[in-house]
């Protein structure tokens, strides 16, 4: 049984070494007022379990910029989650405005990681040249922002769900040390 | 016959279900100056006719940021035109600074757009990443710059025209649900 | 013999027509205070010298924005060096803050370098992803940040380098015209 932890810090159950809390955050006007069923928040969270997260929190909320910082906040700050996702609000429709929100609370931006779900999309679509999705970090909270339909959001989250554990234990204070750890490797 | 539209709205002749106005703004001191030939301005005008689209300006500006961001601002703002390519100004060259006014009159970028150019570009000639242009949205009118050789900007602009339709329905309110649209692909 | 110089001009020794200096800025809490040998900062002074840079400048910084950025305006604008290379700094961990110092300084950013070092380290590992490096434009001065792993130093910037020499010519204001050349190839 895995302990559920809601301080972002790792549980380690037995046979589980890496464990992390995650956060989704749908972005939709449509599926916060009900009327459109959320498909992609759902398929983000059994990604996230699968790779060995704890989803702490789901929530689903309209694209209004100062709802999507509020809530971003919440998750760093008070709920001190260590991976936040959000699905929804990247594209170019006048209320996308997701990347707008997580440019605004993050400190350090991680521009590598929508560049590879990019990349990776591009090899699909090259549609994905218009998605404008952004990952940083606010405290010890990462923030990856994903589109919103659920087949691209599961080809970008899949592109990088790998290397986000490894980012989080430097965030979040892994006791070995990165860059020595780095230089023994072949 | 094309009817010319210069609200930035679709005109649908027949046989023609997709049509948005373009604008070309050449950034160049020595083409301002009548000092060189502008080649790519004409060019980028003639891939974007090609695609569809009715170029409803093109004009010729120095490399001085404040007129940039002007010409940009009244073809967003005054003229609503739906798509504005530039061509120049995006190097190392101390004047260059096509992507500094870009990033200052838009509200939200589109760095995937820039990323899949120099993607592409790069498969070419190493030298593409040295390339600084950016891609962004004011108001409903979506910017893109393009590097001023015009090898460079055929290349570059023809890695992203195939989709820029698609972001100009979602900025310009096309009638379909997107997000909707998008669930129910294959 | 290579006449050493320190205004950032190029010298121009027999048989070597291209030549710029460079300073090698490697940013590591225990490389400086002496805790941990510097390795990566040595093998890219290295890899600059093998490609005809005069490195004028090497210092070890300890992982403090502040001091990083007065570093960087030292290099560009007190000793005018056309190439920076910064080494550490560009993780995850809450003082890797290298890219935040570089976007402090830089008053023109360039995109496509990052870009290109990460796109190439992603076909060795997904951990590519997570690299937050930066380049960018002071003055006359490019500033290109690496990782600090000495490994993922020499692939970044293995990846860069042959097309850097042209972009500081652009900057440097080298005789001739880039784009009327650009036009006449192929």
């Amino acid at each position: 049984m895995r302990a559920m932890r809601t301080d972002g810090m790792r549980a380690k159950p037995a046979g589980k070494v890496d464990m992390y809390t995650a956060a989704v955050i749908t972005v939709s006007d449509k599926g916060s007022a009900g009327e459109r069923e959320d498909l992609a928040g759902p398929l983000v969270r059994e990604m996230l379990e699968s790779e060995g997260y704890e989803v702490a929190r789901a929530v689903i909320v309209p694209d209004e910029q100062a709802v999507i910082e509020l809530e971003l906040m919440k998750c760093a700050d008070e709920l001190d989650i260590a991976l936040v996702v959000t699905t929804g609000g990247t594209g170019f429709s006048p209320r996308d405005v997701t990347p707008e929100a997580t440019i605004a609370v993050c400190t350090r931006m991680a521009p590598g990681i929508p560049e590879a779900m990019r990349a990776e999309s591009m090899k699909i679509t090259n549609r994905a040249a218009l998605t404008r999705q952004q990952a940083g970090i606010r405290r010890e909270t990462l923030i990856v922002n994903l589109p919103g339909s659920p087949k691209a959001a599961r080809e970008n989250l899949g592109a990088v769900l790998p290397a986000l554990d490894h980012g989080l234990e430097m965030l979040r204070g892994a006791k070995r040390d990165c860059a020595a750890d780095e230089q023994s490797k072949p």
